[in-house]
């Protein structure tokens, strides 16, 4: 965490951030993906805080999950007062699967077909829930993401996924700022100190990335480090995340 | 299409951009979905002269939809010698509006959420395809965008669907010069000549846009005409779509 970074400060900034975008663009509610992880944990309770728990919706995705995210992500509603909704992704997923195994063998559950098409079936989960609500329950609904600052460095995400959303909360604050806004408003510790692992695989995100998030919000800050050419290197690779190329006439 | 527009020349330059693109980041082909439109069938044409067909594969993906797309789909790769691939959404969208009715009633067609939901899955659905050609046949496959500068202008697609791929190629023509480079490199007139249509409700682009693709046209080229005023309100309230909100420490 930069030594500067004042906890008190940016919680309320969040929060009238948020308000403010809400009231100026006379929005309803916000809904989110909520995976038993820290950032939508306090991201969630940051929407709660600035919206009232009325206007958060909270999603529960499984798709061939582990049962105890589902049950994490049930403290954190217990804890600001939101409402919880699941939608079970398996049944969609196999669906696809068997499309898509009539043009190849589709089978191996750790190929990066597979692993992707997790996050874009939530994407779209999140705004067709959005979409809903705002039908069945008036006014309008976006959707709300839960990126930081780290993972966006490095591009961890997956395009057209977690990476799609309608704004954003944490994507200026390091992993180390939002464990700090997360124990400032109260996030639940099991769900605040659980070690970050997109449920996508077996391992976590830090031995996927061969990094730390520690290292990466060193390089951020501007601090030399273990891991900094990686970091740098994972950086650049991303810029097509960032950035989509197309052909101008002008050029 | 503005006076200057020289067909060639910027055919010419799509297809330079294209390969240098590919050869700069050592990819290998492209996938792209195939709607029966004349956006689509001008990209994939541009990316079978640039790429070769070998390394471009169009993907028709039917989703309760027209079986007419599919057979003009049909056309455009006969015409430039490319594969088609056929993954058929029905069952996917059907297993996930049969979970999403769990929570609320999601019987009509036309909701914004079922129809937005398809583009959706057909981003993932581009995404997967990609990654299982790079696994099955090697080297690394990306996907190529079909929006062209008028939709794009007035923010006429789907947030995480149609807007979400890794290359641009129209993305800085009006539609008239679509249709002019369409014509120069031979795009069946019956896909060129289609009244646009995203296939995702009765109405055509045009009659639910409320003005014209040829006075977005003359907006952009920064002519007066009709439907002007409607035309830079829509560009004013698609700017969500571009840049997504967050929270800044230092604002």
């Amino acid at each position: 965490m930069s030594r500067e970074f004042d906890v008190k400060k940016h919680t309320e900034g969040i929060i009238e951030f948020i308000r403010n975008y809400f009231r100026e663009n006379q929005l309803r509610g916000a809904v989110l993906g909520i995976s038993g992880g820290k950032d939508s944990g306090v991201v969630a309770g940051l929407l709660s805080l600035a919206l009232g728990p009325e206007n958060v919706v909270g999603i529960t995705m499984p798709c061939h999950s582990n049962p105890t995210d589902k049950s994490d992500a049930h403290l954190v509603a217990e804890k600001f007062g939101f409402e919880m909704l699941n939608l079970d992704l398996t049944s969609t997923f196999d669906s696809f699967v068997a499309e898509a195994s009539k043009i190849a063998d589709c089978s191996n559950p750790l190929s990066n077909a597979n692993i992707n098409l997790k996050p874009r079936l939530r994407m779209a989960t999140n705004y067709y829930i959005a979409a809903l609500l705002s039908e069945v329950r008036g006014g309008t609904w976006i959707v709300a993401g839960t990126s930081n600052k780290c993972e966006l460095y490095v591009g961890y995400f997956t395009k057209g996924g977690d990476s799609t959303y309608d704004i954003g909360i944490l994507n200026d604050l390091t992993v180390e700022e939002v464990i700090a806004v997360g124990a400032y408003i109260g996030v639940p510790d099991p769900v605040l100190y659980k070690a970050p692992n997109d449920g996508l695989s077996a391992k976590t995100d830090e031995d996927k990335l061969g990094v730390k998030y520690s290292e990466i919000a060193k390089v951020i800050n501007g601090q030399e480090g273990e891991g900094q050419e990686r970091i740098e290197q994972l950086h650049r690779n991303a810029q097509h995340k960032f950035h989509t190329p197309y052909y101008k006439k002008c050029d």
